[in-house]
């Protein structure tokens, strides 16, 4: 028997789209000499469809991708996700489903246990968990269908559910298990992935056919790397990261194991990669092209164009650079090195004539008051308008440059630098975002070396640093890590070694600075932990703050 | 027996000053002859503790809260809620629990079994739900204790659970049944709230003590509003709306129903009430006086500046003027006798030399192309960067005064009229803003009626009305209503005699300005279905749009 995997890249929302190109991968599969092809988790609509699953509408386009995929399934039998109705009144009004058409007709359906409701997760604001399971026969093989979640009950320390929906369905004696993923990238999880996928394997003794999505979704980068896993616990063959893939497997070889094909999964090449896609996907997927940036002459905003001109092309990608009264010369020169490397259009507007005008007509309400962070702000608000002002003239879209370290301790201005329809490093760290710079240049010099070597600063005041506000960016990272990612609290932190005065001040500017996250772009997600969707905090507080 | 509800205001992670706040209740209900004081639901963290809930010395913390709790508790008996560690390791790591408190000790602790997970709910995030249900004795009584959603599962049509905790708690045939809840208001919820505690009081005839919490957290706002329940399903007394207040109630009393008092529930003073509380906490909990607001001439920058003022006082609301030369006169003098009629301080900037010098150094990029919405933007974020520049100065919070309908199709300008801190009506159509504003002068006229009277206009360019961009508020607003609170697709919305084409263009408007809601400030919510964490929707998606 022949298992074909469809690796694809979705759009939520887009039935039709979506619907063509599986219609598309299922005439492949057959050329491949496949007896099943399968689909991703909610494919029909794209995942995470989020409250568009609260529209009846929404649900009956999906039944109705359902409709056209089975008059596809003559010839070969297609596994498919995709949100259903709950028939009955009590309990949540959906379940997340996959099907097993052919012949043209619903062969078997089964419902999703482990509804995950954690981080960027809220699958049980929609879903009711299966509470029976089965498997579906098909040419002499019994297959077992889950979904995700169901897998994932296993290889962890604290187990998140108290039921595991395999251990019903393995007294059925599957031959296989077949489950359809949509499950996000973070640096850390192609390896615990595996390390899952093989417990399961370990446990039931069967092989595994896992189909993940690929693609981004707004903040959400999805890698694929869909995998097959041998009887024996070895993986058979790790599919592609971050690209598209048809690829059909005979079930005779899999459980002989003979090829064990994993990726590479380098930490910061991982980052670089899911970035690109990020932006490319935001990009493509909302029907845009060009994106503008504005360049400082430092790190982040260098780092941000490398990589939006790897995802758009250098041809769509524009810079303003925006020096004040406080900028130094080698912001400047630095910038146009940078756009010298990357062979892309830049302009130069200085903003202190702008500045000026504003501060005139504030002053009279100012009065003597020293200049502070308040006229700092406005240098930074002045470039966010001109930012958007061209980008509202041609529809580029403004890409945010801010980091990590900077969006956690609120180092940046609301509607200034923190303008923009896309955040495509906040969720790397400085300290992260200096690696991949040096990977952007590991064959040629891409990000000048004087943007990389030179020390931060936001050049908002005569001779500024960001050492001056905050402390050295390894130290700040490492106890922001430990509060962010790994959710520790002060005495925690203290006790690993920190300055108990550093911490409690790091801790507070993290808390106390939500209402900026609160307004900020989406975040492209590539940790365990990004600002957005996946945290979710009070803005009014009284907590380490 | 005497039980007492406390019906108090808590900060969010402030353990020592809600403990603090309620061991002052204590003793007032000990002063008032109570056997008993009941606390709300998460009294000890404060609801909704959000993601707090992840980090091992939060919980900590409510533990200590307990302890101390527990000491305060010889001579009278404390109902609290609190979060607890699952001791499982199996599930999630928390239970949502009530702790029954007397003589020093913990008699009882039950968990809360029905987690709410739907729009501004997310329970099951953290908790474990009860699987266990038992009874206290107390004083020769038997109680039920259980917790908010518990109740929520009777007196509607489809229930959302199914299982039913109380029908596992009748067995132990309880005296009555104390709920700990925190159910936040919304214009609905005072009736909805009635009809299932009455439907619990009609299935299990015993009296039942609803304890909620009151006052705004961020974006939700807890309207108080406690009820005791007679055991013939009459209400014996609604408590006050949007105030603290600790009354004791006892229970041969209840038992025979002779009060039947009840709140009024008028939509519109609700709605204003509410969203004086939200301004007034969002500002004093986060330890801020002053607001500052940009005047406009408009209705809407009105309304949020009458409120402002009823909720911070006269002295500490300060508007800024900033006509340009799209401006009409009476922009200017309908706002200052509205300042007349509130008694605050203004200040006129006139922001055309700012937009002149914006657009002189953008002119080289924008060549010949013809004015647009890129320079309408500009003057709304020439009038952002000056209130946030007063605001970074002075300390206060700029007050967005967006509503719900401009905020649904994307009319207006991130970072330029759509900043802020919170955003004050952003949750009331339209049309309801116009309401409220006349609710505002049922005594005396505050808001000027030319303000009230005028067409709409944002005045950013010659003779603009919003009658060009936008429909009729009047139809406008009800179809907002059916696709955002009802969730009806655009079929079901023609079916209901509008317009095709325009329910086609309305609901592409709501789909593709997403990405101007995610960056806004957070909205005080009043209806069953505010933007903001209760509505979530991806950025890049293609359905309806």
């Amino acid at each position: 028997m022949k298992i074909s995997i469809a690796q694809l890249n979705y759009i939520i929302g887009d039935f039709e789209g979506n619907t063509a190109k599986m219609l598309n991968a299922v005439e492949i599969a057959k050329k491949q000499g496949a007896d099943i092809v399968a689909f991703s988790e909610l494919a029909t609509s794209g995942y995470p469809p989020r409250d568009f699953l609260e529209f009846n509408d929404f649900i009956n386009r999906a039944d109705k991708s359902i409709e056209i995929l089975k008059k596809a399934s003559y010839d070969i039998a297609i596994v498919v996700g995709s949100p259903t109705k709950n028939p009955v009144i009590e309990g949540k009004d959906l379940y997340n489903s996959v099907f097993f058409l052919y012949e043209g007709e619903e062969k078997f359906r089964q419902h999703k246990t482990l509804l995950p409701t954690y981080d960027i997760f809220d699958e049980y604001r929609y879903f009711e968990p299966a509470s029976e399971w089965g498997i579906v026969e098909f040419k002499g093989k019994k297959i077992a269908l889950n979904i995700c979640e169901d897998l994932w009950n296993l290889g962890n320390e604290n187990p998140l559910y108290t039921i595991n929906p395999m251990d019903e369905v393995i007294k059925y004696n599957p031959d296989f298990v077949i489950n359809v993923s949509a499950s996000p990238f973070d640096y850390k999880q192609g390896k615990i992935r595996l390390k899952v996928l093989k417990a399961n394997v370990d446990r039931y003794n069967i092989p595994l056919f896992y189909i993940n999505h690929v693609g981004a979704q707004t903040e959400l980068i999805f890698d694929g790397g869909s995998v097959v896993m041998s009887p024996n616990s070895e993986v058979y063959e790790e599919m592609v990261y971050f690209k598209e893939e048809i690829k059909t497997f005979d079930l005779d070889d899999v459980k002989k194991n003979s090829k064990n094909i994993e990726q590479q999964k380098n930490k910061i090449a991982l980052i670089h990669d899911a970035l690109v896609l990020g932006v490319k996907d935001y990009f493509g997927k909302l029907g845009f092209k060009k994106a503008i940036i504005g360049l400082s002459g430092g790190l982040d905003s260098a780092l941000t164009t490398a990589i939006a001109v790897e995802a758009l092309g250098n041809e769509n990608v524009f810079v303003i650079m925006m020096p004040s009264q406080f900028s130094s010369e080698h912001s400047i020169t630095d910038s146009i090195d940078l756009c010298d490397n990357l062979e892309i259009d830049y302009e130069i507007i200085k903003i202190e004539d702008i500045y000026k005008e504003f501060t005139s007509k504030l002053n009279p309400l100012f009065k003597e008051l020293p200049f502070n962070v308040a006229e700092e702000n406005i240098q930074a608000r002045t470039r966010g308008t001109l930012l958007m002002g061209y980008s509202n003239k041609f529809g580029n879209i403004l890409l945010n440059t801010t980091n990590k370290s900077e969006m956690a301790v609120g180092y940046g201005t609301l509607y200034g630098d923190l303008a923009g329809g896309l955040s495509v490093i906040a969720d790397i760290y400085k300290t992260e975002a200096y690696e991949v710079a040096r990977y952007i240049n590991r064959d040629d010099i891409i990000i000048p070396c004087h943007i990389i070597n030179k020390p931060p600063s936001a050049e908002l005041r005569p001779n500024q640093f960001d050492s001056d506000s905050l402390p050295d960016y390894d130290v700040l990272d490492k106890i922001l890590f430990e509060y962010i990612e790994k959710r520790k609290g002060p005495k925690e932190i203290i006790k690993m070694g920190f300055d108990k005065k550093l911490v409690k001040r790091v801790l507070r500017m993290v808390n106390i600075n939500e209402f900026k996250r609160y307004q900020t772009a989406p975040v492209l997600r590539v940790s365990k932990k990004a600002f957005g969707m996946g945290r979710r905090m009070p803005i009014v507080a009284r907590y380490l703050s």
